[in-house]
């Protein structure tokens, strides 16, 4: 079968043998926001040579500006509940396959405000049958960071935290992003403890930020620090607001992301004296795979 | 004399009588930031056919971007500290006129983090000899807000948030944005109230800033309403995180800004149970001339 993470800045595919295991991957740019030509265009091009005929997807391809809005699967959600909410579509040039497309989550807290995550299911599906039944709080950092609650193979919870796009923005377009000049090679741990620091102090974090602009006037860090101090402030804020986060602490975190990402979040969860479990983005094809069986598409 | 509130993205220069009492005004958008032909210029050119002597000026003008960078003033600062500290500057095509520059404050918290201001020690110097010596809270909202508290004729100390820029940030340039239309003519306090309530439950910001989003998808909220609801949850974090505000529930808050800016943020006050009192933006005009007198400038 091919598995398909079609998020909307990158396009993955990944052609998979009967166990599931990964035979090979292709990547690309071409993420849901960037696909002007067709998306049934796109994926033709993405798989040319490869003729398998189950062919399932997950990521923003699902959402209203994907290719078919796929309605949320409501929390608590087990795999098969999961798979259940998958859409079949057509394609009129694909006609030769099954196209299916699997839905993205909801849930509604107490105070009855909702959440909502596409294409980390996949993730999640594919870590499940790996960490067994026991209670475990996984973290997928990144542009939207999902902090999720995973119980007796349920999905029972989950919340989202904008950290990435936040650090983006104010790094790019801010007035604290002018002081920045690019960090070295390597991460500055120190400026990364500091920002860390800074967040348990009293004040919020919108008075927090502004300590990075009289960190920068008063030199009392270099330019190039100023992204690490930033990172930390934010990460920092993000483990202290997750309530999944508060409950672990001194327990395990999974982590699930691309290696640059995991490693600032893994010294911030050390540092907070939480163990942290890393795994891989391959995860996704794993969920899918895991979702395609459940639903029956082969034996 | 003439006053000059010189800021990052707008020059105000005021003639002032014997008395400090505003004969003339004018506006432009030449602010420090725009400032390309020099400051010696756009300032001849902003008080042509004003003959007074004394010049003052206070803003982002005395900033390391600005004319001449004045060193800042530590709190707690009397006005006979900020006088002190004013520099006085010379300009060939200006040698018939006496140019001063107003200092900013800078202030170390007992946790030994820095925070500094600059324009706003006008507006405060030109408030506090009309509210009497009693400890008082004052916020000054904008792109940077400062919420400063005075006492017996001194600024004891104060604290920024960055609110207004990250309004900015996020409405211009993130996902959030994208869902966001105009809102009508007025804003709309439901969802001002929505988004202050959201800012109240657990989670932390990076989490609520999400909630937009959600309201967006699920349509709980119309996009004109968005920015309302994300201004009501900023205002509202920017209130919690300030200790200054936290302590003055109950009691009465000095603004000082905008009419637009006062409303939003007299809104959100009551709704915390606070009472506001609410300043123009004229009294930066009156603090350059108190310092300007106390300096001795003239009888």
């Amino acid at each position: 079968m091919i598995a398909v993470d079609w998020g909307g800045s990158s396009l993955r595919v990944y052609r998979l043998d009967a166990g599931g295991n990964v035979l090979e991957e292709r990547r690309s740019a071409l993420g849901v926001l960037a696909c002007t030509e067709g998306f049934e265009q796109v994926l033709r091009q993405q798989i040319a040579g490869w003729d398998d005929t189950s062919i399932v997807m997950a990521g923003m391809i699902g959402s209203r500006q994907g290719w078919v809005e796929v309605p949320y699967v409501n929390c608590p959600a087990t795999l098969s509940d999961i798979a259940a909410g998958m859409v079949e579509i057509r394609a009129p040039t694909l006609s030769d396959r099954q196209l299916w497309i699997v839905p993205g989550l909801l849930h509604r807290s107490e105070s009855n405000s909702a959440d909502v995550l596409r294409g980390e299911e996949a993730q999640l599906c594919g870590l499940m049958p790996r960490i067994g039944a026991a209670r475990q709080i996984v973290c997928l950092p990144g542009t939207h960071s999902k902090w999720v609650v995973v119980e007796q193979g349920r999905i029972e919870s989950f919340l989202t935290a904008m950290t990435g796009e936040v650090f983006d923005l104010l790094r790019r377009h801010s007035l604290l992003g002018r002081l920045m000049t690019e960090p070295g090679e390597d991460a500055d741990h120190a400026a990364f403890f500091h920002g860390m620091a800074r967040a348990q102090q009293p004040g919020g974090l919108l008075h927090h930020l502004f300590s990075v602009r009289t960190a920068g006037l008063l030199a009392t860090l270099q330019p190039a620090q100023l992204a690490s101090y930033l990172s930390g402030l934010l990460i920092a804020h993000e483990l202290l607001g997750s309530e999944a986060c508060a409950q672990v602490r001194g327990g395990t975190v999974h982590l699930i992301g691309a290696p640059a990402l995991l490693e600032a979040y893994a010294l911030a969860l050390r540092r907070f004296d939480t163990n942290v479990q890393l795994h891989g983005e391959l995860l996704a094809a794993a969920g899918v795979y895991v979702l395609a069986r459940q639903r029956g598409l082969f034996a």
